[in-house]
């Protein structure tokens, strides 16, 4: 399956940077070297040095310079090279592809495709989910041996919180008066929003950590925005009933989704939250506890669903027919809109071909 | 090579059954759920949710169902779902295939083909490989990195215990009158027998526990039974010359061969003796010498081999021509009894096809 | 890419024999069973049983003779079957593939192609690496995983020590007067030196450890002798200007590069010095650091560069149109040279064979 290449992906967190102020990351099957420059802004190139193709990352860093280990080639930050050490001078055809990269609400974003294309207007707003005055939020990333396309299923479907999570699950019976509501608002043909709401809920444990003085007839709400093709909004909470979504816990999370190749994938998530904001304890225990849910419980999920569908003979959901339920309807439409997107940009790329070949 | 489906395999031992009441296992590529029901019953069943494939063994158990442990769809004995508790109720299509599976002798048999073609008649006999009086039985597993027919050959060949197993090996020089006979007696398409006798044989060194009186003149049989596609009986044992079988040490051996996939195999074996059979020391102790022999003379072996058969270019014994010694025969025999079978098994199917073509 | 095969390889070093007196190894594809005879010469054959498969080298050996571990069949140091302690007598085509195999030097040398034409003259002479008079040898060995040729290409090529190995590389700012000369000459189809030095070179820090009393105006010379596929003798020294090359310090290098497989490479190097040569002590720093500086520094670098070359698509590096620096030029001549030879005993061996359908 082809990816998505004129979008934005999550390259990571701008935390990143913090300690030696770059690293490497495989991204769509590309090796990419990205960085902060002195003067602050972030840049990325290819991590892949043109003349033996050794790993950049692995050499010395000079200012906004990076020099390869193996021969000591020195590309800028623009991915020209600017030093050989050995005779012959600068080699003109040592150039490294650069991808325009933008740091936005804490993340940084990667165009892979047309650079002339990448306009950051199209990154999707994060701003909710970002440091700002009154909330506070913990962010991390983990790695999966998965399609990047199971990982937004899992996303997209608050169904499976109940069965995987056992600090989100409800664990007393639903009252007569529960009722659930859910409805599918599709955007534009890059953006859908599913939202979720569930009136009259009964509390599920780990309430009593973000709200302890929650009363009983509560409503939670669980808003997921899709940008495609796997930039994903949670914006969530839990109010009580007959009030406004100003009373209670509430939560904005961003859940970037990047596929590292075709069977593995990196998924960055960050948690903003609006009470106890102040206190490093939630903030490390927020932080591990997240991460071990999406680790140990979702992580583990997708990739055993995978090593099982590889049982079956592919990697690719559809092709399995998969029984669907109701609930899948979000994953599902998301599914064929990315689809859309991805036919289209290989029609596009089929016809800029040809356009080239009539008039060369 | 395709495997021979409409057949009964092994699927495990009963035993496994006793600390959960359930497990999933790989066979012939295939994720399959086994278990015991309420009713004492066995049964066996997909590990793979149909919804998103899922692993239905890392869900819940209420009584004889199946909880998923994705997003909590409900299966029961019979592979139906029973339960959906999001929205939408039951999926029609929510079915997962079924295997007729059969508890019989300590072994659970899988029939992977047609299940209206499944025969309990069909199943081996096992019964003097069982627990029965006057005789104790160990039983283990193991699981090898090579094709199941390399198991097998292996199985159905006595010359390499000279060689490969040291407790098992004659030490002494054979005397001059040192007779070997073996003959081979084809009992049908799926079934075979090979028998072999040591007259005026010298003792191994494992005799002196298995018969601590054993007299100086013995004879030692080693008659193999073969079912399509691995299922062996070792019918086994050392008496004294000019006595009968009733006289020395006996022991009835399953050594039950299936495919995980093309290149892992089950070896699922047991071991019964008609000596010291009330004595857990014995028990714990010819478990543990029969697993090792199996694992690391064995197993090992037969796993080196399938390596060294990948530097040849194959992992089809025949196709690398081997150089073939009698000894070979029963094995070679058998290769050609299940390549037979096969070809038959794929010619009805194809048949099977045409027809429903024809009349479609 | 198909390997060079009438041509010898290093199998390993002579050392390697001490211990038990016999290995195996994977060369070009193929397990080779290595062993010295009790008359002291050594030989070398196939490691595969060709009844079962089964690796000799886990055998018994009795005398030159080794019995296979799984059977017992029984082959003399020419791979004729001369034991078989199963019924059937020996069988006639039970005949192990021997290969021309030459100690020489330390090193024992292999013919992997047609045994007609090995030819011991061919051998590249490395008796200047080998102990000699007033020189002092250490040894040893690594496992790359990379294509060979790129761990030649790496030997072909003085301009990445500086960059990747600390040890070696100037510290100083070069003088003004700094001088590097480098010439290629082709003397064969098979062989080619790469002349290289350095006049007015500033020191290195490990010129302090091999010679103490270096004065301040030194020439560094580094040749390198290149015979096809990849044997390298590193012929390098240090010495003093306007003094002749006996004045200094001195090396001279084995370097000898074997496929394993397409994707895996044994490494065989020697270092020879002409000073401090009755010192275990230096021995052992030596041997310790050369095989780190391969295996951490050389190796490590080779194996990146193949895992990159990886996400670029190939393991063939000139398909990736890497850009190329005056400095390849030796290691881009040796590429094209074999490149040729590989083309021209592909021609012959399709000739042969279009010979003997014309005959037969």
């Amino acid at each position: 399956m082809a990816f998505l290449k004129n979008v934005w992906y999550c390259a990571g967190w701008a935390y990143e940077l913090e300690d030696k102020g770059h690293y490497a990351r495989k991204i769509l099957g590309e090796s990419v070297l990205v960085f902060r420059k002195e003067d602050g802004e972030v840049a990325a190139m290819s991590n892949v040095c043109p003349h033996r193709f050794a790993p950049l990352v692995k050499g010395l860093r000079r200012g906004d310079n990076f020099v390869c280990p193996y021969h000591g080639l020195e590309f800028n930050a623009e991915g020209k090279c600017v030093g050989n050490p050995n005779e012959g001078g600068i080699p003109k055809a040592a150039v490294l592809k650069t991808y325009p990269l933008v740091e936005l609400w804490g993340a940084l974003w990667i165009w892979m495709g047309d650079p002339a294309r990448a306009d950051e207007d199209l990154i999707p707003d994060f701003s909710m989910a970002h440091d700002r005055e009154g909330w506070a939020v913990v962010r991390g990333f983990l790695f999966t041996e998965a399609n990047y396309e199971l990982v937004v299923d899992n996303l997209m479907d608050r169904t499976h919180v109940q069965h995987l999570h056992p600090l989100l699950r409800f664990t007393e019976e639903r009252p007569p008066n529960f009722e659930r509501n859910q409805s599918i608002e599709q955007v534009s043909d890059t953006q859908l929003w599913d939202y979720h709401e569930e009136l009259n809920s009964p509390p599920f444990p780990i309430l009593k950590l973000t709200w302890p003085d929650a009363p009983d007839d509560i409503m939670n709400y669980f808003d997921v925005r899709w940008d495609a093709p796997g930039n994903m909004l949670l914006h969530a909470g839990t109010t009580q009933m007959g009030t406004n979504r100003e009373v209670g816990s509430h939560t904005e999370g961003a859940n970037l989704i990047t596929p590292a190749d075709e069977n593995h994938t990196w998924y960055f998530w960050s948690q903003a939250r609006d009470i106890n904001i102040d206190n490093a304890e939630i903030d490390a225990g927020l932080k591990k506890g997240v991460a071990d849910t999406f680790e140990f419980e979702d992580g583990a999920m997708v990739a055993d669903c995978a090593e099982l569908m590889d049982t079956l003979g592919s990697s690719d959901l559809m092709s399995l027919k998969p029984v669907l339920l109701p609930s899948d309807a979000g994953a599902i439409r998301v599914r064929r809109m990315l689809q859309a997107l991805i036919a289209k940009e290989q029609a596009e790329e089929a016809a800029e071909k040809e356009k080239v070949l009539a008039t060369g």
